[in-house]
């Protein structure tokens, strides 16, 4: 061939090989698993949407990183920018086929064409699940139970759900005389842990207009600290006079109060009134989740709820609340702390191949064991052994099964394990259970 | 809202709803178990490409139906119209690092802008399974075995596997100094079904420049039927003096040996010399996968064996093979034959929420339940039985557990079946077993 053409992918585009896909698949299926034991429902929508569906919804940024283009037939059509914006459309579309409430989850890639510099990807995966149609504490409970199983599913040690009620900061507020400044005021919140109180405290001096003392006072809110307990109890004092104030910590109690009698670990869920989320259309509880021994990784799993996700699209009231797992941070994470295994087969055993007048019964044995439930590759030519144990080391298998023609006439198999190279011969009719036994008692 | 913006798909385009999502998403977990039982490792690769790695893989017609555009950075970028593609692209950047043999599958949307008339979508999803480098039979044969195993596995009634090598027509065309014809000889074959023998002979005369007794001899060839041992027998004179003919011949009976031999069932696979696949890449052996009792809706799962996959990227021979199953005409088959159940819920059991000041006892119940292994969905909101009754039916959830103010003070508890709308009343320590035994009973 004369002209070869480079194989390459996009800048901020990645290909995922086995050694990352295959933990990313366990940890989408321990996710899917959590979410159906609570009674979500999958869903899919197309990548690509009109334009006008997705402009406007993410803010001035995310309007400027859509990957938008005119399509063959001349629509003006862009890549979903998140899963949440498809959600809305989808819901007000189809709301009235299929009825409320309705609790849905979505594993899909979504495209945006951020500044690659700051280690992020133009595509890359999220995971969300999210309650509609409900106003009633009790879907806001059950979020924060979902991200507190499945982050016990997924055995990543310890962890913390943040939560707080975007009402407190607005009563607060409105107690300062401040209400029409809430959004500026929680953008200001959202930078605290980057920029610290000193720059917040000016911004809402001279951004939000708040007086010296006032200013103050909400950098003082925001940094309150204690048990849950403590902290409700402090907040009613702060909002007094404001209903909506009121009635933010009667949700955050009652979430509290939920969750540990539904049997969360109590210390795992705490409130954290810095806790904003830079996002303006939360309009009651939000959440973050962090890692214990990776902190600075930032929150995990995201969500809050929302007062009407789809007025842009109709006038059906849909409020609801959900929360986005981020699947490639998180899979970064457990990389981090040595948890993925960095296997690049889902095969447990390798059948080595290499009698070739005995190919027949190879194939017939490979198959057999997977009948037993087990995974098996058999290898594909009759080359040396050798080559194919080295094949197997580099792969990950954890068993080498082993027939020459010896063993065939004898109707005897080598096992041998390759995590510390020993071995044992067993009759044919033992290979089974000898592998089930053993790849069963695997940690 | 003054200005609602309408919600709305792309023409062919579309939202998977759950009811179409669960079985899809059942079907995938099926061929993954599959996939995985054979050692074949996930991968992924991005929805978009540079447009020159796809630009004239596919033929005139994918070049003209892939969405191309510039992107910010000024790119020539293009959605993927396959996933062959993107795999012969990795493979190329990637073999240094990967290792051969390699076994990999890869399920995800494709986009093709095409004429949405002829009932097709233009986003779809493919899963295929590839195994590079090797050109042994045993690969062919476990292609083969796998897509036995899975349509075992997916319980959809009988089916037949088509098989046969290209080796043999082009071994025959050699015979009949036809060789230097064998793609326009094999479009023409690959148009059969459809137009029949009359056509494809004209064709064959009047494009391929045969002869007519020659065109009757291909035809005749295309029309040979019997049992596969019969048919192989017929093959080996029809290729006499033909190298490449006898080893085509040689691969399938070793195909057919190979898969018997390892306990396919026999008369699931068939030899059938019709089948011509119209992609010029495959080099030998073919094979299509038909629904004995919905033949009209095409093959299910179709691949073959390609000599070099990915020479226009790379210097490194890679041969493979692979099949790719189409989820979404399988799907539309499924539904077609009524082997889908339309529930739009994970979750068997519905627990009603109607004494709001037990409503901890209700998280705690449903979330214990949950740690048994069932799936639970907790109506969020206190209103009457009847509408969470409906709920339930709507959605399909197969029992109710109710539990009123008496219930909880006796610790009973009733569980209503809602496919035959019988009940019974337990006490509360028996629920799960009661309902772990009912779901378990499952048909």
């Amino acid at each position: 061939m004369s002209h070869r053409i480079q194989p390459r992918t996009l800048k901020g585009f990645r290909d995922v090989p086995p050694a990352q896909m295959i933990p990313r698949e366990a940890l989408i299926a321990t996710a899917k698993k959590v979410y159906e034991s609570y009674g979500f429902s999958p869903i899919d929508t197309p990548a690509l949407e009109y334009t006008e569906i997705l402009l406007g919804k993410g803010g001035a940024e995310s309007d400027k990183q859509l990957y938008r283009f005119e399509d063959n037939g001349g629509r003006d059509v862009a890549l979903r920018f998140d899963l949440t914006v498809p959600l809305a459309r989808f819901a007000a579309q189809h709301v009235g086929t299929l009825g409320t409430p309705f609790k849905r989850y979505h594993v899909g890639p979504v495209w945006r064409g951020e500044n690659t510099q700051r280690g992020r990807y133009r595509e890359f995966l999220q995971f969300d699940f999210d309650t509609i149609g409900t106003t009633d504490v009790v879907a806001d409970i059950e979020t924060v139970l979902v991200v507190h199983d499945l982050f016990e599913a997924l055995q990543v040690g310890s962890f913390t759900i943040r939560v707080n009620n975007r009402k407190i900061l607005n009563g607060l507020l409105e107690r300062l005389d401040l209400a029409d400044q809430s959004v500026v005021v929680l953008r200001a919140l959202d930078k605290l842990p980057k920029v610290g109180p000193e720059a917040v405290h000016a911004e809402l001096i001279e951004i939000a207009g708040a007086s010296e003392p006032i200013a103050t006072e909400i950098i003082e809110f925001a940094g309150l600290t204690g048990t849950n307990e403590e902290l409700i109890d402090a907040l009613g004092p702060l909002v007094a006079g404001s209903e909506i104030g009121a009635s933010g910590v009667d949700e955050l109690a009652s979430l509290i109060e939920g969750t540990t009698a539904a049997g969360a670990v109590a210390e795992r869920v705490r409130v954290d009134v810095s806790i904003a989320r830079g996002l303006d259309y939360y309009t009651g509880t939000i959440l973050e989740t962090f890692m214990d021994e990776l902190p600075d990784i930032g929150s995990l799993c995201s969500g809050g709820r929302y007062d009407d996700l789809a007025n842009l699209y109709t006038n059906v009231p849909l409020p609801g609340i959900g929360a986005s797992l981020g699947v490639d941070r998180l899979l970064a994470a457990l990389e981090e702390l040595g948890l993925t295994e960095g296997r690049t087969t889902p095969a447990d055993v390798l059948v080595a191949y290499f009698e070739a007048s005995h190919r027949d019964h190879y194939l017939a044995l490979a198959r057999q064991l997977r009948g037993k439930g087990i995974k098996v590759e058999l290898y594909p030519e009759p080359k040396k052994l050798g080559t194919q144990l080295k094949y197997a080391d580099r792969r990950g298998h954890r068993f080498a099964v082993i027939i020459g023609a010896t063993e065939w006439d004898a109707g005897t198999v080598q096992i041998k394990d390759l995590a510390d190279g020993g071995s044992q011969t067993v009759p044919l009719d033992d290979l089974a259970p000898t592998l089930l036994a053993a790849i069963g008692g695997r940690p």
